[in-house]
């Protein structure tokens, strides 16, 4: 039958999880209950990993002890440092770096850690990724500018230490708070490509490290997680244009042009995340320039409310402001979809931890459709 | 409703594939409609990858241009050496660092190739990457016995080649074929979890490069690829033991152990793969030290047709004879895995380019089972 085919596995259940849900006709997205807003505005990074690892907010002393831990945890062996080194003076795309770094971090694991194969032991690695994978991105930034990698600051919150290993300045705490917020609302997302590659990869009882260098591959595509790069080059075109951002959006929309930034499989209505990314980005333009917040608005207001979309459902997504965000904050665009990769891979590693702790292997089928029957003919005969 | 989940995705369709066939009653596997008999006995494994990747076996003048291309691919940049030199210093895993160095090869791509993303340069690509696998492992091998790599060897067919560079020496023809053949039998096997897990990662339009990442990630898990270490491991442990064979099987059977390289979720009947690998393994045991087909096929009698195994269903799979035909062949237990890797690399990237043909995103639904309504407390009232 037909109808058998699930390509795509659209609304497939393949799993229950106790981690985030989207309602996507109220615009609502919780982790383990918590409203997205909540979490953003009363959170931390760190805070909302603990939540999604250990499945509670953490108290004063909880919190300490992890914070403490992960800070420890973040500088990256020397060996790895080189390979990444080599790495951006090769060119590499930065995504296509981090996959490759953060699979060598199973080569530095502490004694008796690498055949640890209980759930603790993975959160563990899970932590170790999470905690190295600022550094591993800032190093490679470094390297690329002709600049050698700073070294972590425990002190500093993981949002914090990764701005100032980033540009070797302290950040001020706006850009702080900021990034930190940006972090949040990028954690989990339900089963997304990249988190569904983390748990087929979990599946085959693979380690962390494997399951994390598959979701950093599969949030690689250009149907995942490159988005907000699009969304920043079209602002960038806008700005250099000779028309004014109104005008050129009405130019663009009738030349029947796309403007990423806009729709998501999963939202019908405004998605939540871009509502407080907006909301950051305008706090950012008081400080500072306020030319990306008025395109961006502009371009909201005038496909939204002015012109009305064409689909039902088609609005912005978070994608269309972090874009604009990072753009203030100094990050290179190429480093946005990696910055992506560090908020989530807060996600992947919870996913993975719970589908771990009741396994069953991913394995499903295809309808074969090739020949049934083909004669070998030897190679001289062909 | 509880009967919508779809925990390991058994049974359900997720895509249409002219790539292989399982018929687990009638024992049968097929590679685009020939069955593997016809191709072990018959092809080698470039032609088959041809097949797998083309569509059609090739003639006498394809397969020479395709044999030319892929020798000439083989080399691996120096930088890349050097990370899976200090991979093998640090003792990584080889399926770790099979992961790291193919993950690392994207850094390598030729002038206009990176950013190629059509069809045709994904062919190149997963051509280029299973024409390197094979250095990388032969490399990793020989500086984890502090030795220098070798230079592969154009003139030589890719499993030829892979035992020069990894012992060094000319490989005598049975060993050359036997291991050829092995190749052709583990290359494509339908939807398992690894070319799954390529094909969640490139339904994001990512690189070839990040879906083979991903799939050698999932191969690595214990409920994958590791079956044919384990066979192993148990055929030398009877070995050691001071039991005949017959009373080893006979009395782990009566304390309740599991054999490893019985029973196959797909097979209900004997592996047609592990039937040729026995006849395989007899040549083997004829030239040589007949020990290791000696303890396997008493181990097959007992279990199967003496004693009946207890579960309808449970007969030798592939991973059973493998595991002794490589260890025949003098390769380290710890790299079937990567072999395993090596050879299915040609149906990942197979079902890569099937399944970007016409692509759709691959991603399926959680049902939530966390709390709906969270009330967030500050951290300092918590």
């Amino acid at each position: 039958m037909a109808d058998d085919l699930k390509k795509g596995l659209e609304g497939v259940l393949v799993a229950e999880s106790d981690l985030s849900s989207i309602d996507g006709d109220a615009g609502r997205l919780i982790y383990r209950g918590y409203p997205i807003e909540a979490l953003a505005a009363g959170a931390s990074f760190e805070e909302v990993l603990y939540l999604l690892w250990y499945g509670h907010l953490p108290d004063e002393g909880e919190l300490a002890a992890f914070t403490e831990a992960m800070a420890a945890e973040r500088s990256v062996d020397p060996a790895i440092l080189e390979t990444v080194r080599s790495l951006a003076d090769a060119g590499e795309e930065p995504m296509a770096a981090l996959r490759t770094a953060t699979s060598m971090l199973s080569a530095t694991e502490p004694e008796g850690e690498a055949d640890a194969e209980d759930l603790e032991a993975s959160l563990r690695k899970g932590r170790r990724i999470t905690a190295k994978i600022p550094t591993v991105l800032a190093a490679f930034e470094r390297y690329r500018q002709g600049e050698e990698p700073l070294d972590p600051d425990p002190a500093l919150g993981l949002a914090e230490n990764f701005l100032y290993l980033f540009t070797g300045e302290q950040p001020d705490p706006v850009a702080a708070e900021t990034f930190d917020q940006a972090l949040i609302l990028h954690a989990d997302h339900g089963l997304n490509a990249s988190t569904f590659t983390s748990m087929v990869i979990a599946s085959t009882m693979a380690d962390v490290y494997s399951a994390i260098t598959g979701g950093i591959g599969a949030l690689s595509g250009p149907l995942h997680g490159g988005a907000n790069q699009d969304v920043m080059e079209v602002l960038i075109e806008i700005d250099e244009s000779d028309l004014e951002p109104r005008n050129w959006v009405e130019q663009a929309t009738e030349e029947g042009r796309r403007i990423p930034g806009f729709g998501h499989r999963v939202y019908n209505v405004k998605d939540p995340r871009a509502k407080i990314l907006r909301e950051r980005s305008a706090e950012l333009a008081e400080e500072g320039d306020s030319k990306w917040y008025d395109i961006t608005t502009t371009l909201e207001a005038y496909l939204t409310d002015e012109k009305g979309l064409p689909e039902k459902g088609i609005a912005p997504n978070v994608d269309f402001y972090s874009g604009s965000v990072y753009y203030q904050l100094g990050i290179p665009i190429d480093m946005y979809t990696p910055i992506f990769a560090m908020s989530r891979s807060g996600g992947w590693i919870a996913h993975v931890l719970e589908y771990q702790r009741d396994n069953r292997l991913i394995r499903p089928r295809a309808r074969y459709t090739g020949p049934e029957e083909q004669a070998f003919v030897p190679l001289q005969e062909r």
